[in-house]
């Protein structure tokens, strides 16, 4: 019962969730159809009582209904966002109006306690107890840092659990403050069976902004009024980064995160930001239209043009600029947005979260047992290394942890691999898988 | 009698120069002290008929004279700046004036072609054509510009011909041209038998600077003054991080270079920087001792000032500020040095290219045989990782580079080493070896 009480606003509004148990055994075998179809249905994963871990699952049916324009309406109806007529606005106002403009006139969402939930009994789920003290997030349960705090520490519990089942081992969780204020809880896993590094980490942090990270949010055209030069923030997320062992199982990246800041008159500044992308060592088309259409599918719910605009970004964001490639083969990505409203960002935020499980774990399951020479290892060192110098030398949220005093930095370098190589003057030879893999990091492509 | 054409100002000083052949079989059982005395002594090397390299050897005996306020006047003399003079000076004017103002009352040099000797001879040892055509260098010998792209060649040819000696491989050499303006020789070893990845450098590139490099050098207190928005600009150098495989052998790291910018009235603004740094994996310290001990003297000849404040401005500049540690044992390192005036500062960056060998090859040497286990490996590779976050988080050579267009990135991020290692939370245990170099990292020391 306690897992049913966790139907989110996305699985509760598909029919009816029924309990399942997942055993760890299935998975070695079927093909990647039928992870597709099993991780698209893994809604949310409870504790039980007797240490066990159930998944609500919606049916799949119900699923593809959900896809942009034929929502069905559940038993929560009223709270779901009405992508559909989102989707039926955008032909009417398709000139002259931005995308953000023509989803607020769409919203509408029910209140907070009937679409999340008992915060106590979802606490119960989590990796960890919240940063947070559940006393003072039930007392202020409408706030949005209090839904976005339950949100990442559920996204971690889900996320961290699947792969928990697919790799046999456990991830260690450390629990930390931050003398500044606030904290946060790491979940770390380090050489495991399936994967080499894999990091889930939530922070909840605030203070005053330094003036370094004021510099960089200005930077983005951010105007930023401080009282005798303080800038008092909030800043929360959940990010990972999932390195594996085998060089045909990619690299998965996700981080959603809100942001808040007083300015000098008392009024808050606020963003979400946030994305999921992909990066192989070796291109499969299939993988990379798995990935992509079930990140469209995210997003076409609450508004047409969210895919198309946001994956370009994430082309353009883990763009490693010195080496003229991208990063992976993106997914998507966004930042600073605070329009329609935040009820409405919030929830799309919150779809993309649920996403990170059925984008990645079919991936996982169909490489699972792949065989690889050592040339195919040498290769994926190699793509670890750009991944590193994405990681230092442009990433954002890398960049704001290290320039904020008292920052966790195992929790914000935990996104680097176990292991990386740098080769004088690699090249593959044409005609290789590795060269094939390179035009594609060279020249982004649709993926569906 | 090429060889001692190629006498320098330093070694010229010192009594009179004589030639020997240095035989690879005898450095792998010699003591450590054998090897000071040997490399110590190295002075320049050259290449005769006949395809072999000699090196010219000024006596031990001789070069001890050359500490502070002892130097003795050879040949040359007119020629050798004053340190002593210097020294003395420092007494007297030791309250309000800087020790750079100081110095400059001792300076006095004589012609460049009488201490520099023939540009088409030197040529000939270096390990590639000059980036500068041969002609124009002749040209114009006076300038600065091709008094230092003499000298970066120089020290590049010096570097790799000592590091081959020990290594039996051989170095890679890349000329490469840059579309915007000049180019440079990149010189590789990768998986040799003692070096898991040596890069030696020199770049000599023009245009105009870039707004982002420009706004690097003004975040530094640089006044500007561009034309049209345009500042031309010239800098050259020669850099090299050397990366052994055996834990036990540090990795060394130098860098020269010159810098001139054209402001808007035609004038130019010049300056000097540079360094050597060692970052071993284990502390050991005869070695530390013989590393500083070698920059301290070069630094003395010229200013008993610059060894501890370039000493300290090396321990501040080699911090890793979100790992609280240094990078390694330091060194020395200045940056946009120009006065007491041009002459005198490009003596000194002569001084201090010329301890590269004498300070690293007995270390290497020392070591080449030490035995090691795996786990002395793993920290090395854990040491690996914190260098390259270094590198490219905080190094504003690298930085430079890669904001500048049409860099040769390999040639910048050829500093970065062939693998490296990042666990998660690794914290030596207590009392071990380990851990008493972590606590000399986060608690610099003085070394002699």
């Amino acid at each position: 019962m306690t897992s049913v009480a966790l139907c989110t606003i996305n699985s509760s509004a598909r029919s009816i969730a029924r309990l399942c148990q997942v055993s760890r055994s299935a998975h070695g075998t079927a093909d990647f159809h039928s992870f597709v179809a099993r991780y698209s249905t893994l809604r949310k994963c409870a504790f039980l009582p007797g240490g066990k871990w159930s998944f609500i699952r919606a049916g799949t049916r119900q699923m593809s209904q959900s896809s942009p324009g034929r929502i069905s309406l559940g038993r929560y109806g009223k709270g779901v966002f009405l992508a559909a007529g989102a989707a039926a606005v955008t032909g009417v106002l398709a000139a002259g109006v931005s995308h953000f403009q023509r989803a607020e006139m769409a919203t509408k969402i029910s209140k907070v306690e009937e679409e999340e939930g008992n915060i106590r009994e979802r606490c119960k789920s989590f990796m960890s107890v919240p940063v947070t003290d559940i006393k003072v997030l039930e007392q202020r349960k409408d706030a949005m840092s209090t839904r976005m705090e339950m949100l990442i520490m559920e996204t971690q519990a889900e996320f961290c659990r699947a792969l928990e089942e697919v790799d046999g081992g456990s991830f260690r969780v450390d629990r930390w403050s931050r003398k500044e204020g606030g904290g946060g809880i790491s979940c770390v896993m380090q050489d495991g069976k399936v994967f080499e590094k894999a990091g889930v980490n939530v922070s909840v942090v605030f203070g005053n902004l330094t003036e370094e990270a004021a510099r960089q949010m200005r930077s983005r055209g951010k105007v930023l009024k401080g009282k005798d030069g303080k800038l008092p923030f909030c800043a929360m997320g959940v990010s990972s980064v999932i390195h594996p062992k085998n060089p045909h199982i990619p690299t998965v990246h996700f981080n959603y995160r809100y942001f808040e800041i007083e300015e000098a008159d008392g009024t808050k500044q606020w963003w979400f930001g946030g994305g999921t992308d992909l990066t192989p060592v070796y291109i499969d088309l299939e993988d990379a239209a798995h990935f992509h259409k079930t990140l469209k599918e995210a997003c076409d719910k609450h508004h047409p043009k969210y895919y198309p605009d946001f994956k370009k970004w994430c082309d353009n964001y883990f763009y490693v600029r010195h080496r003229g490639e991208t990063r992976g083969i993106g997914g998507i990505f966004f930042d600073d947005l605070d329009s329609p409203n935040q009820e409405e960002v919030f929830h799309f935020v919150k779809s993309c979260a649920k996403t990170v499980v059925p984008c990645y774990l079919p991936i996982v399951n169909k490489h699972l047992n792949d065989s690889f020479t050592p040339e195919e290892k040498d290769w994926q060192q190699v793509r670890r290394g750009r991944y590193v110098e994405f990681n230092l030398v442009y990433d954002r949220g890398v960049k704001f942890g290290l320039a904020t005093p008292g920052s966790r930095i195992e929790s914000i370098l935990m996104s680097l691999p176990l292991t990386a190589r740098w080769e004088y003057m690699h090249e593959p030879t044409k005609g290789t898988k590795e060269a094939e893999m390179l035009e594609v990091l060279r020249n982004p492509k649709e993926w569906i």
